[in-house]
């Protein structure tokens, strides 16, 4: 339970105390033949020097910083997504899951995030959608309205559906809103938060919401 | 709040009261040039006519019956991968959301699987990662962990995972597995239940596994 038991302080960016380490297991689905190599492409301009990493047959999992997570899950998006292929994002980012500490050595990182200079100029059009689920807390409803509120400050949200919100727009803005809401949600009285998102980049069925 | 009121009986199957229905958002990636013509022959072989179903740019949403729920989608992934492509399933299920209750009309129908006799003689490994968010109860990790011996009981479990469980064998085990643990769950304190799913089929990384 030692990655439940802190935060890190918003001031520094500086961890303390016991780590509250993040993590999130993703998917990437490139929807042509070419799947691995696309896969393979992006991993190798990926860099994951601050991150835990452990890949099986199903899924990716990486822990550590928080901002190394999301920076490392976008750079993976746009690396494959920047071929121009249709690639589909599912992920699962967690914190304060009762667990083990496996990673937790890369709480001590600093908070400069290795990926951003080579992606930040990258543009592309996201479809997505999101769910919070703040996990032993009975209002846990406040927390997730609270949080399409934020999509909505963002501008990225497009309307609310069964079981989710889409958000869409620039890869940026919409990695910005989760991020966010990942962050604030962790300010209820949950100390344990899961957040799936769902992505479909280059889809056939964008191309008039796009053009 | 209307969907979170009554239980469908156990004995009976019928459900009483106030509708208690259950959905699944879900997105099924072939990794294949293919990909549209394979999604479209799938959705042409599987009779969703028990189900609410609404498709969007990112997902599916199919809503009613627990059973005719689960039905459908082993159905859109079984009609996907019999034809060799590998191919990704990502899926959200709930039940009990507090929202609205469209489909709800859907809950009147009888108990009779409408795709199960077409799917049932196919054969299909496939490996999975679920976990299962029991909201606003504070006992949740008990909830969880006996479903995780459920998956155990079923002989379908893999091993735990960061975030998740890994479930693998034949696809009728692996669904059957994880229609028991989304009932059981719901016997918790919890009324709110999701589960998510993700399945990797036909994968170049499964030969060994499986050969």
């Amino acid at each position: 339970m030692s990655d439940t038991q802190s935060f890190t302080t918003p001031e520094t960016g500086i961890s303390c105390g016991t780590s509250r380490i993040a993590g999130c297991r993703f998917s990437l689905h490139p929807m042509t033949d070419q799947f691995v190599s696309l896969i393979k492409g992006a991993i190798e301009e990926v860099d994951t020097s601050k991150t835990w990493r452990f890949t099986d047959d199903v899924s990716t999992c990486v822990r550590g910083r928080e901002e190394h997570v999301f920076d490392v899950v976008k750079a993976m998006v746009l690396h494959t997504s920047k071929t121009g292929a249709h690639v589909a994002l599912n992920a699962t980012f967690s914190i304060g899951c009762p667990g083990d500490t496996e990673g937790d050595s890369y709480m001590a990182e600093d908070d400069v995030r290795l990926n951003e200079p080579a992606i930040k100029h990258l543009k592309q059009y996201v479809s997505s959608q999101f769910a919070l689920y703040p996990m032993g807390d009975s209002d846990y409803m406040a927390t997730i309205m609270a949080q399409v509120d934020t999509a909505q400050k963002h501008g990225t949200l497009k309307k609310g559906v069964h079981y989710a919100s889409g958000l869409h727009g620039d890869i940026h803005d919409v990695f910005n809103t989760l991020e966010e809401a990942f962050q604030q949600a962790q300010q209820s009285k949950s100390s344990h938060i899961v957040m799936t998102v769902n992505m479909s980049i280059n889809s056939p069925s964008h191309k008039e919401e796009t053009n």
